[in-house]
């Protein structure tokens, strides 16, 4: 049987690995809902950075700039890190060029995994159906905050646990502890979450619409999957 | 406010800056039990070690020697890790150099903290009234398994965030998710883990009646404390 497993932090990830996984990449607080709403709405391709200066030069290959630090936009690039930001009519058929303080991380070292995908709760049920009909077992690869474990991303780790119950084995304790927090939250998360450190960050930069939409799942059918360094839709 | 962190994993504490904290590390199977049990059953003091040949070299020195690999009685050791073992008569007044697959190692890793002392639900109301005095903000130090989260170790981090709620802060997200998996699981810890990576390894071992005691709040007041490199009572 397939199994799925849960990195809690990327300063897990070199327990983890994943030549032969499907990984999932979230980080709900913002940049995995960016990325899936911005591709939902016909951006044409996102490029993940880890490093800042990097993604600053792409504004020289017509990509948009994309991305936040510390939560809040970085100084000269197009964008911020709000999935509101990436409706807009102008961005379709676009490409952008993106890094944040953890999402992007995250993708930079899950390199060398058979399959990289990005999952938040707008495409929950999207990426919980993909999962089912994959061949490979899956590992979630939750954000955190520099390193520090987070509830969001561990309940939406939890989430697709709990989906995929009769389909995919747990790995290990990870799965399970994500999975039965996440049952404990489900019915009302933005009130789950209201003490957690990230949306009380957040909700400092008055961004209380972005958190309540990011938590929203099944916006979107969307599934961002990396291929050639580049974010498109699977 | 004094505040409480949760390091989930001997792996991350790099994140965590202790020499102006009060470490509390926990090996609930069965480590940190097992220390327990042996000072309250008067044994004079216990010198944890990471590496087993270290400790194996200290019965030329007067030491008994103990501990497990891979939940494994080392051979040629004196004492395995059950905590059963640790309350024989002749033990009394006797020295125990100790090496364990993840408990001891957690110990080696929070060196350099203010003060180190020895967690487990056999001593969890001592422990917690402890901390309540001590002047120090605190971080809990979970053994895990080879790196990887487990859920005894989150449980009882989660029970020092609850039992100290209305004196210590938590400092982040890992201590509420503990908190809050603490409390979904107090009423019976044993059933709550039976799905548990490591309680399925144990059971495998045949060591069930370890689990229930390592479960069993409450037994000793002892605190082992780590002073000039041995355990000994607060």
């Amino acid at each position: 049987m397939k199994t799925i497993d849960v990195c809690l932090s990327p300063d897990l990830m070199h327990l983890y690995p994943v030549n032969d996984r499907t990984v999932v990449v979230v980080d709900i607080l913002r940049a995995t809902s960016c990325m899936v709403t911005a591709l939902a709405h016909g951006v044409q391709s996102i490029r993940p950075f880890a490093n800042l200066e990097e993604c600053r030069a792409m504004k020289s290959k017509n990509y948009f700039t994309a991305g936040e630090r510390n939560g809040e936009k970085v100084e000269g690039f197009d964008f911020g890190n709000s999935p509101f930001e990436y409706m807009a009519d102008n961005l379709k058929g676009e490409k952008i060029a993106f890094t944040t303080t953890n999402g992007t991380q995250a993708i930079a070292k899950s390199q060398g995994a058979k399959e990289i995908i990005i999952g938040s709760f707008l495409n929950l049920s999207a990426v919980t159906e993909y999962l089912k009909k994959g061949e490979d077992s899956v590992l979630v690869v939750c954000a955190a905050w520099k390193g520090k474990v987070n509830l969001e991303d561990t309940l939406f780790a939890g989430a697709l646990v709990e989906n995929l119950k009769n389909h995919v084995e747990p790995d290990c304790d990870a799965p399970l502890a994500a999975q039965r927090l996440y049952n404990l939250a489900k019915k009302d998360m933005v009130d789950f979450l209201k003490d957690s450190s990230h949306v009380k960050r957040l909700n400092r930069l008055n961004i209380h619409k972005d958190i309540e939409f990011c938590l929203t799942p099944d916006q979107y059918q969307t599934i961002p999957k990396l291929v050639d360094g580049e974010l498109v839709r699977a």
